[in-house]
Order: structure tokens, then C-alpha cells, then sequence
């Protein structure tokens, strides 16, 4: 008699939620192994954590068409995975297209707006009237689905950075925003506020703001709620964290890091616009001097190359002087599926969570600071260290 | 009023030997900064390692020359470092030199042999009067230099692999064996004996046998001895022990790792031949399995390439699967100065080890483990760990 | 009206031929564009050369299977190419699968005899009549389909090396070596030797001996039979034919050229034989000192990865001096899929091979240089010149 | 009795002057081989180019500082170069240094004003005045060396572009602009102007306007000067033109070509502004369509950072099609030293320059195209093309 957990994706039909979605699946149906999910791994065993079965999915997007053509387009353009699998995924996209309503775009830039469908977007008169919307749908679908936790997660486009300094930092002047006509509060930190509101879990997957301010930590710690974030890591600055620890741990003097991305999925064509790069760009580059406890020069650039689809690829150059003063080079290049490499950490972070919520633990979970390349409630970038606090926090007994 | 220290080098002339000694000497002045030390690092601030200035260095070797002329060649020959700072180490040097006597060449392989200068080659009628000569050089060096401890290091060219199925395993078997005309115990256990036996630590930075065998293990607890060992882990297996635990975290499955490897130094010239590059190829490839808990397919290579000189270079492919079992691919290139890499190592290595000493450790010292390819004494294979477990035997109280 | 064109492919299940049949298909169905095929580039458009349809396709093959299995394995197993082009291929497979006939395995050393299956080898007493079992296979193709010209092409794997200096330079000296019982003849020169007897082309796109000898040129001459080998040049290789000349252009010294080339297909598990895989390390070496005019140090390794498939995968490091004598690096990594790198040159060849027979051309044809490594027939291995010959021997007025 | 050569570099104390001065010094002195200069390549051993010996270098630089500073710079901050050649240059620097005048900085932005000194800035009324002073400058050392022809050389930092849009077609219009006090017509043309006015061959290293515009070529026509330029090709715009040719004769489909470019000299610094940023990747960028027919998504980053010093990075990676649509790559790294690579190609310029204006030629030098990313006067941009054309031109008979 386990309990029924209910996902729901904001941008539920994009990259990275298809490749959730139809793993989910796949793993339901045990026809895939379970690599690249860190919560599978074997230090994981005995942890407790949810079947995969007992996950039910819905969502929001502003985009029409269907999961079918998303996985189709992922495995046709972009060779992500092998065209075989979708078939067997067919009856369970149909169900979940079914669950997915119109999204809010309040905030998001241009980039996305163009995207948006009317159709698929949410009418609101004011910030708040589209929470109650999105609190309407997120309500029915739980209570149809009769889920026992509920989690959130934000796997939308980036938004341009929010004017964090601009925004109040008490929740009750939050309040009186959000029931104005002009409102400076993006549509991530709506989705948050109507899941914490709610008492759902919610986890940011995006550099998007989302709960990622003193007003929302107070939601969330008055409301009992659990929340984590903030942009998935899930290649080159992953590589970075376990990188630069190892070089600090050897005391190489970083020169310069220089870091380029090359892709062509919606996410990067998203990013092609300055202002949602500017979000990302400052998301992977602060962790160097935070680990490493000086700044070095450093230089990241990511740009949209239409004919990578998925595939992003990036090439790191570590300039480091060792012994002697003497300059040495490592260079990487990572070729990596954007959506196969976060749909599995999506999974990973819904079963960390929902174990948090059965604890009863509220607030930033600071333990899943793995995942992020902001971690929210944590303070180690550094990779191995962050698995050793996620691998203690699961051991922990109450 | 501090101790003295006394640092003898096996193979004193090669590439690492003089440039620790050159860096040891820059260091003692204080003209350089300590970048590529692991044991300058902010975090062994407080631990009480030996000042630069307390170490006296000597040495055997078996090719002639000068310290001056093995510096000079790897300026200028490798570009290791700047030329202008040889100028500053001249005294220093020749000092040094007159300290350094000839070795023994005792089951070291063809390759070493030819390389072996006649009038800097013990003659000795059995292994056992070969220990006597070089413990004899190793006292003199001791009471003349008034020493208070003393570390054996071996940093000699590889021998090829010690047949050890057929070597006795009690320490009295090999007592016998010793004082036999037909030995097959090679020069890099002959030194670890004379070591061990004087109650001097012994390092082996290299794949020769050294005193990893239960044989020695014996011999050093029964003298109250410690030794550590075995193959400096510099750059490419670094790397890998850097970057393998991280995949198993993010429980990609690694399905093949290819390692080309290119130098041109004489160590390089030592591992051209098939015989001795065996002890190496060994070393550089086991750790992966240890660390992933299955074997994936492996390749690695080591080529001489003269014109690269002392900058190693590899070329790491590494091809996983992740999610959906989509196959992805991490490429690194790696350009680094051996000699730059490896020396530093040797001068944290004898800090840790007079550490031990002065607290009386005995045996085989696995807190060292972060320093070598093939740790005696330890389990753990990954470098974090590694790192967390020698930072955590510094901090230990007595 | 135009003339019918038959295609005999030695290895005729393999993935080259596989590929290259594949992609006849399509092309004659108009279903994809010409991209890869050197023939089809705007410079020959006017060339005159064969139209895709009037082709047809038979051949040898020692192992057992379909071509629409040998198809599947590459899109599945390699991910080749997409596997919905398979299905539009299916009625042409059968076709071809039916004109498919046993092979000999004469000389092609153990790894490849292991590969082959009974029922699929030709039983001979003497060369000879392997020799004459080819030739009523190719005959009675050649009649049943009413083909006007017919040109034999080797895809098979490769052999070890023959014993060249060891076979007589006449061809009647081979002739009376074909009818003993003992014969140091390979295989792939026993079918060089069918096709020019009959008057067809023979290509040899493999670096096994086929008629690269003097006694099959005077073979070829005395039948009036054109021919051209030997070893397509693909991927690594062909890049090596490019950068070289234009590093002699610049003056460059190549200090030295290292290449590491991993794959995991069938190609790769017979050269992991390392008495085949020596055909080949000969075949992609030589070419530097021939280019440059002085022979700097290479190192050319050939790893059979499993995981690769047909994924050849080189890293090419070339060390250089420039002015002053400051050393410089030049490295890439090149990722092809073999068979589809190989495939449209096996149908360039073809076409222009047709050509050569309507022109009645006689002897080795060295304008088709730019497709091999090592060029029966030619000098230039500069790719730039070798292309220009190629357009120059095509544009030339009868 | 050879004639006397003037070399005239403007931009005299840079890192690509001061380079080739040092190597000119060197040649004179046959103390270094010649690798790196294209005309010491075996096939222009019989052209009759001028002698080491013949040329006499003076110039323009608006910074302060000495020839041997610039030196010790490269050697010691860049690893240029080995330190110890440049004591053989000293007497030869210190003479040239003697011969170095003021030069302008009108119109070259505010990043280049920012380096320049006072003391070592021409002060005039107007661009003919500033003109006046360059041809006295010039003129003076002519006499005073005796030369029998003379070639300006710029090697300064790249302005910013030039409206060239708004600047006149005809040279009696610049006239007149040349005699107001608001010119829009930058440093680089106002050199060229002296230099062709004077007769003497003017030479643009960079991608400055210099020469390239209608109203300079009549100019030159007038004064029966010949010209050549625009913008060194040294190194992975070189290999773009080398490598896109070799793709079109594949007839492979580029997809995308992205490279990502990184280094730390002066000219690295004047180039992270944006305005003279803007100049060199439209010079980077354009010879890709040109090669292939068709333009590819491209995208060129240039990036200063500080660490690299001459180093110049880069990363390429291209995505190509080939048959049955299959996607592939091939990534290149290049580590070049910048004023090595550059500084022999002036030498080449001067000396091929030198050919042409004893020849009697005059107006463009297409021939030239080899050494330039825009070459002014040429089409080809295949760069064995471009050296068979070069070689074509110096064979030819009078």
C-alpha cells in the first residue's frame, strides 16, 4: 500500500520533461537500466526511496503540440536516443498530454513570449489571480489522481535575470505585489509561490529566480514547505566542480579558465537572446572563485548552433601554473545529450524530495546541492563533497 | 632549535631528483611561491611540516654529470621552467653533487643498464654487499650531515616487473636469498632494505617493486620503520582517480576509457622498452575498476615522442552511457612538465613522512595514498577521499 | 538507351558494402541528396559519369546473414545512419542478397578464417580453381543481368601482409604457382586476378596485397584491364594528405606526428589481430616523409574499442618548429563513422572507373589517387593535387 | 653589388616587428634555420629573392620602450622564444631603435590612443600634414641608407572599421578630404598613402583599411606602386583554408563551424574592445562561403585573455554531413605563438614584394594571396590554390 506522488512539470512538454516523462516510463516498465540516475546508484539501495511506480506526472506549457512529437523530435533532430523507445511510451504520453494545462508567461522575456501559444497561456488580471489558475489545476489534478505528496518542478526556458535587488524582501510586501497590475515578479517565482502555497515541494531546475529570495524562503518555512534549487548541473560546470576542487587539493594557481558552449536546442535558441543569457552565464561562472578562494580571469560564452540540436558541446581550456612557476594546460571537450544528461537528475530530485517531505523537513534542502550549480541552502561546490552531504542526509537516522 | 632532515635520493640526478632539489633550494630562499605543493596548501597551514630550510639532500645514481647539467638540459631541451632561476641554485648544487655516490643496477633491465655509467656502479659479490655499500654511503651521509631523520626516496628509472609469484614471502627467505650470487630481487628493493634496516623511512615514487611486498612489510614493522609507495600519481591517472568517482556518482556507466600517452624524457626512453613499460602500463590501470566496481573496457599507451621532451601529453576518450542509454563522450587533453608535476610530490611526500616519524607511525603509511597510483596501505582509489583521509590523519591528535 | 553497370563487391555483407548499397538504392530512388560523394560535387557535373540507376550489384561474402541484418546492426548497434532509411531499402536487399555468392579465404590469415562459415567458402584444390569459381560466379551475374562493363571492388577485411619479395615478378611464374597446392597468393589477389582475366575493373579499396604487384600489372596490361588501389583513404589519413603539404607550404618542421585512431567494428576486430593490423599501420604512415621530404618521428596506433562500433575516432598530435625555433601544436579528433565515410568513395570509384573503361584506359589508373593511401599508379599524395589531377584526367578531351 | 632594401614597419616596437627584426638579425647572422618562412621552402630556392643581407629595417611606433624590452617581453612573459637569442641581436636592435620615428594614431581609435605616448605621436593639422611627416621620416632614412627600394610594412594593432561606405571612390576626393581637419579616413590608408605616393610598396599586415579601397588602388596605379594586403593568415584562419577546400572536395555539407579564439598579447588587448573586434572577425568570417558555395552557420569568438600572452588558442569544431545524411565532427586545438608565426610571413612579404617591384610590377598583388585572410586583388581562398598561384607567378619568365 505505497503512496501515490504526483509530479508536475512546469514547460511539461520541453526537452527535458519529455526525456523525464518517457524515462519514468521505461523505468516503470523495467525495459531500460537505470544509468545516469544518481539516485540508482548502489549507495543509494537501502535509502528508501520512491518506486518509480508510484510516480503520477502532469503539468504546464505554453506551447501546443503533444509529448509524442517532442520525443519524436528529440530522437529525429537531435539523435538523442533511439527512435525504438517511444513507442512503448505512446499510451503513457497520451495520458499525461491530457493532464497538461496552459502556462503563465508573466515575466519571461520575449525570447519566450514568441513562443507561447494564446491558446496555451493563462488569462490574468493580476500576478495572483494566475497563481489561484495555476493552484486550480494543480488541486484538481491531485485530487483526481488522489496523490499523497506533490512535488513541482521548473523545467521551463530561462528567464532574463530578475531585479532581485528591486523586489521586496518581506512576504506580506510580496502579498500586496502580487494583487497589483504591474508586477516585477517572474512567472518561476509564481509557480513557486503557488506550490509552497499549496504545501507542495517545489524545485527550480532552471537559473530562473523561482524561490530563490528572502521572501520565498519565508513562505516556504511558514507554509512547511520544502524547496530546492537552482539550475541544474548537469555537464561542463559539473565537470568544473570536480575539477576545480581537485586542482585547489593539489595547489595548482588557476590562470584562466576559459569555458565555451555550443548547442542548438530550444533551450540555446531561448539563450541566443542577451538578456536569458545573461542568467545563465552568471549561474556557471561564480563557483570557480568560490572554490578555488581566489578569482582567476575567467571567460564563458554559450552560443546557439542550430545544427547540435541536444548535443551540447563544450571545450574548456585550464590554464595552471604548477611547480616553479611553470604553465601547463588541460584541455576538455564534453559531448553531451542535454536532455538525457537532466531528465535523470529531474527524477533524482523528486525522489530526494518527496523522502524530505516524509521526514517532514521544510525549507531549502541544502542536501541536493549536488544538482545545482546554485546551490540554495548550501554553501560546498565542490562535487565529491556534496555527494558525501546528499549520501550522510539519506543516512541520517531520525 | 629544529631538526635536521635528510632527504636521499635514489636516481639523484634524473629529471624529478633535480628538480626537487632545484625547487627545494628556490624555496629555501624564498624566491618562489609554493604553487604545485599539495603540503603548502592553506589547509596543512597549522599542521607542523618541516620548515624548506631543515632538509639536506644526497643521493645515488648511476650516470654521470652534474646536477647543474641535468638542469640546464631541462630548461633548455623541455622548456620546464625559466633558465634564469638555474643560475640562483649553482652553489646549492654543487654542494649536492659531492654528496651523490654511485648506485647499483641490480636486476633494473637491459634498458637501465645501458645507461649506467661503469665508474658510478656499485660492484658488489651479492645483493647483500650491495645493501652494505649503499647503507654505508647512506650513514656517512647521516653522521656527517648530523641529521636527526632521515627518507630513502627512490625516484629511478622503472625497472621492469619483479617476478613476485616467485619471491619467498617471509622476510627470512629473503635474508637467504640476499646473500646468494643468483638473485632476483631488483636494486629498488635492495634500496628499501638498506632503508628499512637503518630505521629510515623509504618512498618509492615509481612502479619498481620497492617495498611492496609482504616480505619488506615484515622487515619494516620488525624495524619500526615506515614506507609508502608506489608510482607517483602526476597527471593522467590523477585525472582519472579525479574523475571516475564522479561518473560512479552520476552512475553513468563508463563503457570504454582510452588513454594515449606521449613524452619524450629518459623516463620515456626507459618505458620504450616493452620490458619496462609492462611495470608502468600495469600501474596506470587497474584503479579504474577499483573505482567503478566493474571493468569497463580499457586502453592506455606510453610512447617515447623525443621532441616533446619532459612534457607529457595524453589524450583521454571516455565514452559512457547515460540516461535512455544514450552513449555520450568526455575528451581531455592533458599537457603537463613531469618532471614540474612529479617533483613537488616528492617534497610533500618526505614532509608527510618526517611527520610520521616524529609520531612514531610504523609500517606501511596508506595516508599517503592521495600521492600514488597504486597506494600500499590504503583501499581508496579516489582522490577526494584520499585527500579528506590524509587531511583527516594530519588533524589527528595524539 | 544507356549501358548497364555491374558492381562485384568482394566482402559483399559488410559494412562498407552494406552502406554503399544501401546508398545506391536511395540514390537511384532520389530519396536522399549526394552529400559525401566526391563524383557528385559541382566540378563533375558535367563529367558525364554513370547515372545511379544504371547500376546493379552482386558479389562475394564468407559469412552467413542478410544485408537488411548487416543494415540494422549498423543503425542499431553503431547508430550509422537513420533507421528509417532501412525500410526503403528492403526489396533492393533481397534482390541483391540472392546474387551473393561464397568466397575464398585463401591467404587471409586466422582472424579473418575465423569470421567465415562453412557453407559460405568456396572448397578449391589449387588457386586455380578458387580462381575459376569466382569467375563463373562474376560470369554468370554478368549475363544473367545483360551488363555491359562490370567492375570488381574489394571491401573485404584485411589481410596480413603477403610475402611480396618472396612472389615471383612474371605472371606466368604466378601462373604456374596458382596450379600447385601451395600457394603464398592472398585471397584478395585471387579475385584481382579473376576480374582482369575477365576484362573487368578491379579496385582494391583495402590494404591487403590485391594487384599491387608486377605481375598483375602485367596481367592487367595483357588483358587490357584498367585497375586501382589501394586502401581507401577516409578519415584520419586523408586528413594527414591534407595538413601535411600545407605545413611544408608554410615551412613548418614536423618534429613529430602522432596519431591514435580507436573503432569498434568488424574492420577493427580483425586488425586487432596485429598480423593484419600491420597491413594497415604500414599503409597509413608512409605518406608523411613522401609529403614532407624528411621523416620526422610517427606513431600510428590502431585500438579496437568495442563500444565505438563504427565510430573511428583519431586524435592526431603533431609537434612543430617554426621560426626561431619555437615548437608549436596542432591536435584534432576526428569522428567519422567509417562505413559511411567509406561507402560513397566505393561508388566514386565505381564511376569513375567506368569512365576510364569507356575510354578504354589500360593499366593502373593513377588519377584516382585521391582516394587512396597508398596509390598505385601515382605520386602525389598531397590531396589538393591529387584532386586537381583527378579533375584535369576527367576534363581532358579524348 | 646587390641593392640595399629599406624595410619600413609601422607599429616598429610590437611583438611581430620586434619578431621579425630579431629573426632578420638572425638569418643575417646564419644562426638560425630558416623553418617557418615560406619563401625558404625548397621551391623558391631559385627564385633570386633578395638576401638577408641586403635589407636595413627603420620605422614608426607611437609607444615608447626599446627593441630589446619588446624582446625580454616575448621571451619572458610569452615563452616566445629562447632567451638566449636575444643577446645576439643587441647591437642590431640598438641601431634600429635609433632609426624608429613617431607615428600617427588618427582614426585608430580610442583603444590604440590609449597605449600610445605623447612624446611618440606626430602632431598635425591635417592628414596631408601627418602624410608630409611620414614620407620625411621615410625619405630620411632612405638617403641615409642608400636603399635602392623600400617597402612600408603596417604591423600596427587593428583599428576599428572604417566607414569606407562614406569615404569617396575617387583619389581627387581624398585629396581634398586629406586637407581638412575632420578626416574619416584612418592611420592605415594615410601610410599607405605615404608609402605609394613615394613609390615605395606598401604592405598591410592587418585588417586596417590600409590600401583596400578604390581610390588608394588608383593611387598606386598613378604612382606605379604596387600593394598587397590585407590581414596576416597565421594560424587557424589558415588551417580554415586549408581544411574547407578539402571538405568541398569531399563534397561533405558543412553544418556548422564554430572557433573560439584566445590569447593575451598587446594585440589581444586592442582587440577586446569592441569597436576593433568588429574588423578582425568579419576578416575571419568570410572566407568560409567563399570556399564552399554556400554559407554554413558560423560563429567566431576572440578572446583576450591575459594568461595566454602570444599564445594564440584555438578551438574549432566542425560539423559536417556526409552520406546518408550522417552527421560527424572533426575539432582541432591550436597552440601557436603569434609573432613567431607572423613575423616570417613579413619577411616573406618583403622579400616576394621586393621580387615584384623589381619585376616593374604595379597595383595589386594578387599573387600574394597566400599570406592574407582578405587578399586584396585575388579570388582564391583554398590555400594550396593560393601557393600554387604564388609559386606560378615567381616561376614565370619575364
Amino acid at each position: 500500500m505505497s503512496d501515490k506522488i504526483g509530479i508536475w512539470l512546469v514547460g511539461a512538454r520541453g526537452g527535458v520533461a519529455t526525456t523525464a516523462i518517457m524515462g519514468l516510463e521505461l523505468l516503470r516498465q523495467g525495459s531500460i537500466p537505470s544509468w545516469g540516475l544518481v539516485s540508482a546508484a548502489p549507495r543509494f539501495a537501502s535509502a528508501g526511496l520512491a518506486d518509480w511506480g508510484q510516480f503520477v506526472v502532469g503539468g504546464h506549457e505554453i506551447r501546443p503540440g503533444s509529448l509524442l512529437d517532442s520525443a519524436r523530435a528529440l530522437a529525429s533532430d537531435s539523435r538523442a536516443f533511439d527512435v525504438a523507445l517511444i513507442d512503448q511510451c505512446r499510451p503513457g504520453f497520451e495520458e499525461i498530454d491530457a493532464a497538461i494545462r496552459p502556462g503563465t508567461i508573466e515575466g519571461c522575456g520575449n525570447a519566450i513570449a514568441r513562443l507561447a501559444d494564446g491558446a496555451h497561456v493563462i488569462r490574468a488580471t493580476s500576478p495572483r489571480s494566475a497563481i489561484a489558475s495555476i493552484q486550480r489545476d494543480v488541486e484538481a489534478f491531485a485530487t483526481q489522481q488522489r496523490v499523497d505528496r506533490m512535488i513541482v518542478v521548473n523545467v521551463a526556458s530561462t528567464e532574463p535575470p530578475a531585479d532581485v535587488v528591486a523586489l521586496p524582501n518581506q512576504w506580506d510586501a510580496w502579498e500586496r505585489e502580487l494583487s497589483g497590475s504591474e508586477s516585477r515578479i517572474p512567472a518561476s517565482s509564481l509557480y513557486a509561490i503557488a506550490a509552497l502555497e499549496l504545501g507542495c515541494a517545489y524545485i527550480n531546475f532552471t537559473p530562473s529566480l523561482g524561490s530563490d529570495c528572502s521572501a520565498l524562503r519565508e513562505l516556504a518555512l511558514s507554509r512547511g514547505a520544502c524547496h530546492a534549487g537552482r539550475d541544474g548541473k548537469t555537464g561542463e560546470t559539473w565537470l568544473k566542480s570536480v575539477l576545480a576542487p581537485a586542482f585547489a587539493a593539489r595547489n595548482f594557481q588557476i590562470l584562466s579558465w576559459v569555458g565555451h558552449n555550443i548547442f542548438g536546442n530550444l533551450d540555446g535558441r531561448i539563450l541566443d537572446d542577451p538578456q536569458n543569457k545573461a542568467s545563465k552565464v552568471t549561474s556557471k561562472d561564480h563557483l570557480l572563485a568560490e572554490i578555488l578562494g581566489y578569482a582567476p580571469q575567467t571567460h564563458i560564452s554559450i552560443e546557439y548552433i542550430r545544427s547540435l540540436g541536444d548535443w551540447k558541446t563544450a571545450w574548456d581550456h585550464i590554464h595552471f601554473r604548477g611547480f616553479l612557476g611553470t604553465p601547463m594546460i588541460l584541455q576538455f571537450t564534453w559531448q553531451g545529450c542535454d536532455s538525457v544528461l537532466a531528465a535523470p537528475l529531474v527524477l533524482d530530485l523528486v525522489r530526494f524530495a518527496e523522502l524530505a517531505m516524509r521526514r517532514g523537513e521544510v525549507g531549502e534542502l541544502g542536501c541536493l546541492s549536488p544538482f545545482f550549480k546554485s546551490p540554495q541552502g548550501a554553501v560546498a561546490h565542490d562535487f565529491s563533497e556534496q555527494i558525501r552531504l546528499l549520501a550522510a542526509w539519506v543516512d541520517r537516522k531520525e
